[in-house]
């Protein structure tokens, strides 16, 4: 195989499935993309791009694919994942989650169990990830790191709490911002790792530190993500907790944690048609987390309403409560719950795999910019996947169909991200 | 690691997981387990059962669970994983299945694409199942004699479709009948590959049909698996092809194929509670499958309900309708659907982890004799599990969790059917 070197321009060689729109899968057979500076510069059949004499990496029996993009994920959770699966959302925060992210205060520590995750997302074939870590800045830095040495793309957030966690990780208000500040001024030039900043979720931040948050939001520029309506008993739990709001998403709102810039929400189950046609204005992306839901009986998400009010939405594999990183598992997933719900909601018609695709590749990649096709102009992330029967029957489409349904990491073959190959 | 030979006696040293009772786990840390001629002897902390001088399979670091059964599958549908998930049953099997099966009327061909099939079960760590081949008899003795060859314990059905089939696989009635009269005599004596009477499901079978195979149930004292209540719209028709009869279950019953001999019914969605306590009555066996109740927009199945009034049940993957050979899949599955359905019957608690873990071994396990446990008198099936983190934090549960949630085939590191080693 080629060996490709920074910066270099070459020719991917491949089958080329991607979704430019929701509504169907691109895909090209023989095609060829061409690569300069982690970008895709052109993509064509490959008899009109060959012949450079540049390096071609030659995948041509195999499929070309977008990198997943995970939109919600903490990292601190990979090692906690399938625990506890028989409690709901307050309990299992408070008697597994808690606990495990109490051993990031200790960074050496941190780093091992930070490795062991992103040895996995890259093996699942995840390029770019949008990601909680915990409250500890130390550890949150050694998790940055890791992901640059790894070469993926992610934002990253310190986490914040202080209010209703217990001891060992609650912060005090100041220190919480005067953190994140220095934290946000260390990654805020990186590339790929950037920083995101992260309140936990509305129970976990007192206003004094959301007002703080939306400001250094406002100043810095910098995106935001949270969790949003997730559970019932949340949901009660926040509007005890914030009398003099409209709703749970009016808390983040009012602070200016809801849109005035890029914003990830997780979650959005329980949410009026006034608050999703809110979130559509307001460009917030949804980010739907269907195994997690399942996992800590949240609910189902109406992920079709989202859509036809113009949602932004993207997947997240919700680690630790979700239980997978691969995300062709949130894919399946997605569609599953869709189905479920159409069951009691016939007017909602369940995901297409085409959507739930686009959903887990350029939907969730466009909080990242141009990320997630295979379009001229996006970064160049893609996944080499083998899903051939020896017998030469399936159609490329079914191919990548045998491979979201019942693939596994092992049928990745190569992974790059922004035009740089993972190992 | 010593090699074992055919009836030899040996130790194995692990740390012994199981399910006696569906409540609660049964957990051994560096437990011994003496096997000969194929069945587990004695079940003790190792010291209990160390030098004996026989043969150890030392295993100390990993887990020692039970072989997974998988108690609905069709061999055939293997290849067409994934395909035609946007449809519901009728029109999937029309546009899709169908199609698929008429490859196997061609033995050769069968061969390797059944081989493809055997492979992936058996690294999927399933030692028992309960499979539909197709119509044709000449593939179906392939499929055992490559079942037979991998040593996996495995009830065996030819098809019988003499209506409502497409012309290339539809049977005249008395050619079914005669196909599988000799198709059973072949295999009858065999100790792991057994024939069982495999009418498809109601609607593609004749009264005259269905009174034959009851016929040969009887005479052979065969047992019967067929489909029960998956999908309204074959409910209903079900209901306007036999309107004579009091329930969908009552065709079967009717003719004797519910019950007089050991039955398998796959999904049992769709029944009343009278046919729910019938079925426990007759002892008939309700087959859950999870995964291609979501992909095929069937139902939620009420598990809880079932298990309350005493039915029988295992799990099925039914794949090709399911997406998986991976029995934890389908032990996460049942559980995230009796989530859903728990949602809506909050008088029906979801299932526990040691439940589902139960259906999919010593409750599926059931249907062949003494199988699905590390109990004395049970058949050597059992997997060895790798599921420790680096750091030796987690529990013997908590790997179990983490490797059911999370884990693949990748963490077995060795299978046993039979006392047997697979490979």
């Amino acid at each position: 195989m080629t060996i490709i070197s920074a910066g270099e321009e070459y020719i991917v060689r491949g089958n080329l499935i991607y979704t430019e729109s929701m509504e169907r899968f691109s895909a090209l057979s023989d095609g060829g993309m061409v690569v300069k500076n982690g970008r895709i510069q052109s993509v064509g059949p490959y008899s009109s791009v060959a012949d450079r004499g540049i390096p071609v990496l030659d995948y041509r029996d195999k499929l070309i694919i977008p990198g997943f993009v995970d939109l919600h994920v903490h990292a601190a959770q990979y090692h906690q994942i399938g625990m506890g699966m028989d409690e709901t959302l307050i309990r299992w925060l408070e008697k597994y989650t808690f606990a495990e992210e109490e051993r990031f205060a200790d960074p050496e520590r941190a780093a091992v169990l930070y490795a062991d995750f992103i040895r996995e997302l890259v093996y699942s074939g995840t390029t770019r990830a949008a990601v909680f870590a915990t409250t500890h800045p130390a550890a949150t830095d050694v998790l940055c790191q890791l992901l640059k040495k790894a070469g993926l793309g992610a934002f990253v957030g310190k986490v914040n709490m202080d209010a209703n966690a217990p001891a060992e990780l609650q912060e005090e208000t100041k220190a919480s911002l005067d953190l994140t500040r220095q934290f946000l001024r260390e990654w805020q030039e990186d590339p790929l790792v950037r920083p995101i900043l992260t309140p936990r979720f509305a129970p976990s931040v007192t206003r004094e530190l959301l007002a703080g948050l939306g400001e250094l939001a406002r100043e810095y520029q910098l995106p935001v993500q949270s969790h949003l309506a997730e559970n019932r008993e949340e949901v009660a739990w926040v509007a005890g907790l914030f009398p003099e709001r409209a709703s749970y998403l009016d808390v983040y709102d009012h602070y200016h944690l809801f849109g005035d810039t890029p914003t990830l929400m997780a979650h959005c189950i329980y949410l009026s048609a006034q608050d999703i046609q809110y979130m559509a204005d307001r460009k917030v992306y949804a980010v739907h987390c269907p195994d997690s839901n399942l996992n800590l009986r949240s609910g189902l998400m109406p992920a079709r309403k989202m859509l036809r009010a113009g949602v932004r939405m993207g997947l997240g594999s919700d680690v630790g409560a979700g239980n997978s990183l691969f995300m062709p598992h949130e894919i399946v997933r997605a569609i599953e719950v869709s189905k479920v719900y159409a069951m009691n909601h016939p007017e909602d018609d369940p995901l297409h795999l085409s959507e739930a695709f686009y959903l887990a590749t350029k939907g969730g990649g466009s909080f990242f910019g141009q990320v997630g096709s295979l379009e001229p102009g996006y970064a160049a992330d893609f996944l080499v996947v083998d899903a051939a029967d020896h017998q030469g029957r399936r159609s490329l489409i079914e191919q990548l169909e045998f491979f979201l349904y019942h693939g596994s990491p092992r049928n990745i073959c190569a992974r790059y991200a922004a035009g740089r190959p993972l190992v």
